[in-house]
């Protein structure tokens, strides 16, 4: 498997040099809005220390994550009316990452309505996404 | 959401009451193959502390329960050969939770093969469950 490289859209972000719909963020981790959502209110959920993915992250840094995860899937869930979630986080190319810096992918399922493809569905209307990430933002405890 | 209850299999395989092809166990954990696999070498990875799933978790478990599902993603790859893994956790019926009682899947994904539907394919034959069990177990440092 490759190093991790830092020149990714992820870092950017993080970096502060790239916008992106905020979530979240706390000294180890920011939550973002996905801009090619598989469902309304599909959020990334990224380790700010950078990883290529699962396999090369530091563990301590895979635990101080999933803390974050639950209160973004929780808030995801009250702020959207899902009814149910996935959480789902790709390794390597083939199994469909596309950014090589470690993230969790928060995907909001609604019964009767299927979940888009990864990656390829249509990049949201950016209105939309901020007023998403602001009712999210309001019910993170 | 339903508060969580006990009378599940995996709760049951934790106990010992029901059999499972054991991957790893810790204090915490447990990892077993999943017995309807979406590809060859298809692991759960299980807290043993009861929750529904990922909303209503101990933080402290979910924190716990991510090294170990790091160990046994690695371990998979080298054991499979895959070309990339998936790390799957549904939450509610609607996105596809079929056991109550919270776990992770890492599924193997191999170039140019599809991964098959979750929950719906068919039983892994138990010889063919038990060699890949082992040969799991025996890459987990």
């Amino acid at each position: 498997m490759p190093a991790y490289d830092p020149d990714n859209i992820f870092a950017k972000i993080i970096a502060g040099q790239i916008p992106g719909h905020k979530v979240y963020e706390d000294a180890d981790t920011l939550a973002i809005m996905d801009v090619f959502p598989q469902s309304r209110g599909h959020v990334l959920v990224i380790p700010k220390a950078g990883s290529r993915n699962l396999l090369d992250a530091d563990p301590a840094v895979l635990s101080a994550s999933m803390p974050a995860v639950q209160k973004i899937a929780r808030a995801v869930k009250e702020a959207t009316g899902a009814d149910g979630l996935r959480l789902v986080q790709f390794n390597e190319a083939p199994a469909g990452q596309s950014v090589f810096h470690l993230h969790f992918h928060v995907i909001p399922v609604y019964a009767g309505e299927k979940v888009g493809p990864h990656a390829s569905g249509s990049k949201a209307d950016d209105a939309q996404l901020a007023a998403l990430a602001q009712e999210i933002a309001a019910r993170i405890a």
